[in-house]
């Protein structure tokens, strides 16, 4: 199954998503966001998908937004259309936000240019993969512009300190040093060591029961915004709900039988 | 004074709660979480203790709830109690909760296996001491559970982007790994190395006032979830009632006469 | 320009200025405190200056509070003014309120001792540079007062965890120890190698954009307290703003025509 702009392949429960414009480094057009939402929806009702996998063909992540369909919103303002921009710009945000939200699990392998869109994208994963050379960036203020839905997701993935510090410079990081401010979780040598981490992390995924993770997700979710304190009782009702539902009793009833759970791959 | 499930000594105005269940790796039964909440009730009431130690017997810190304990719950949800489970959870994100806001000074040694509620009891503490042969981890997910009353206190310890990648991934993590996504504080090669820096740590810490240990304590709670220019004027009436207060008075006598405050050991 | 705590010097586009008080390591007295607000406020209403860079004389950043304000303070207060003491620290909590949100860009130069008040100006700046023999300290509790005012940047910076565990035992920081934590930003290895750094760091800031870098660091501080994806409509707009104003025209033509935009040094 492949989209104009994505390459979708679905193998054991995981779909991996590349992002395939690669003359272009995969800049992230507007028909790319529609595809990107379109594939998360459909994974999302399948029913059959545990994790997606982002990646990007031709050596790159992804270059950050279009051009071209920024400057189309501008010929639609000039035209009487005054919201073509915000629209444009809040559809990439909608995209950024179902990924923030779903209650799959998500992994990104971010290989050289991993610019604006393309960095708020890597924000919104639950792991985000590095390959050593890989160079990231949030360019929006050296362009005269704000990264504006990118933003918030930088600030949940790396703090407000060095959210600011990113956006104030523009600065170019590489990706030890996006390691070492958690704005990626693991650095690997060259692509082999990449597939082979994208392995081992889709095989622990894969031995977590998918329920449980999108409960524990949405928790955290909620948690961002509200004190520890008060999450208490809202927690405890969910805990029960897990422990009484399907996967609590599988996972027990594994646990003291000493075997695997159904869910995790045999 | 010994619990059931707790050896407890005070020495100095330092409580040490040794969690005390060797056989079982200390797993947090019932009993030992109404315990523990029993000494940190009776110490924040005793006005003699300042701060309060964790640490396991046997080699590990703590593998998390005893399953008994939830088996025994699941028996009286089928007997009618349809909220068992929930209030088992409960008291545990309670006990946590109690942690989080004590104004006392709170440390755990962590070594061996912290697990499940074990390293949810290490995010509640001030100061995290960990021993090189620690291996934490969140195994709920791939229990089919969901580590409930851990999320939040994880993602206040280490943020939403590791705590997210943790539980996704019910990884596994050493010592250096912990240290690096700030889940501990400090590693240390072996038991001795441990105990120096425990004993470091507490003579910091009884070198500070205790009524401005819980003031700040306090303060920074708040400041999760509040902006700082909203904390600006009950920040100053705070101020100046402990420079006011007996710690502050003296604290800036000692200060001009050159000598070691009241409350620090001569 | 010099005022009687702080040498000032504009040089194209940033704001030089210098703690000035060698003789006392830079102790923050109240004047100091009033002529850095009014400084920041020219610099705001100038409309000339870019940027803020805060060093301080004789090899040490500053102190911490001068104790006379506070003994006079106290003075007030017996003579009647109940207030005193906590009017005298609000100051200085709204002068860090005004840096935290001021849309200029700003980087701290920390050498020596960064202590108490002086941390807290480090906490709110966008950018902090530290040389190797910094020594960065919150003292305030083992005086048996509050940080009152340092507490929630101090969050900011490092979040929750290290916050509470840096007041919990009042411990001193070298530079790598404070990089290790994210207090600061960059640390170099001499005096030399930091000023290098300081023109690096305002050459990137000065090829960005003066009016993005304001919008995006309103809208990082509004992501600090507001989930993501309610932020999404008002960024929109924002992107909007930014790309149809007098920025955003001329940063899309210099990018087109491939020259550097009519901020940037030339």
């Amino acid at each position: 199954m492949d989209d104009a702009t994505l390459a979708v392949a679905s193998r054991g429960g995981v779909l991996h998503v590349t992002l395939n414009r690669p003359a272009q480094r995969n800049a992230m057009s507007l028909r790319m966001v529609d595809e990107l939402r379109a594939v998360l929806a459909d994974a999302e009702a399948s029913g059959d998908v545990r994790a997606i996998v982002l990646r990007g063909a031709g050596g790159h992540f992804c270059a950050g937004a279009d051009l071209q369909d920024m400057a189309q919103a501008r010929q639609r303002e000039l035209a009487g259309d005054s919201d073509a921009i915000a629209a444009v710009n809040a559809r990439f945000g909608q995209l950024c936000g179902a990924f923030a939200r779903t209650g799959l699990a998500t992994i990104a392998v971010l290989e050289g240019t991993v610019m604006g869109g393309g960095l708020g994208l890597a924000c919104v994963v639950d792991v985000a993969l590095a390959g050593q050379g890989a160079q990231l960036r949030l360019p929006e203020t050296s362009l005269g512009i704000v990264p504006a839905q990118i933003a918030a997701f930088l600030v949940e993935r790396v703090g407000g300190s060095q959210a600011r510090r990113l956006a104030v410079t523009g600065s170019r990081l590489d990706a030890a040093q996006a390691l070492a401010i958690g704005l990626v979780h693991e650095v690997h040598e060259d692509g082999a060591a990449l597939d082979a981490a994208l392995a081992a992390t889709l095989a622990q995924v894969l031995r977590c029961a998918p329920g449980a993770i999108a409960a524990t997700k949405a928790l955290m979710a909620q948690a961002l915004h509200t004190p520890a304190a008060d999450l208490i009782e809202d927690a405890a009702r969910l805990f029960a709900r897990a422990a009484r539902g399907p996967e609590g009793v599988e996972g027990m009833t594994a646990f003291l039988q000493k075997r695997s759970p159904s869910w995790a791959p045999q």
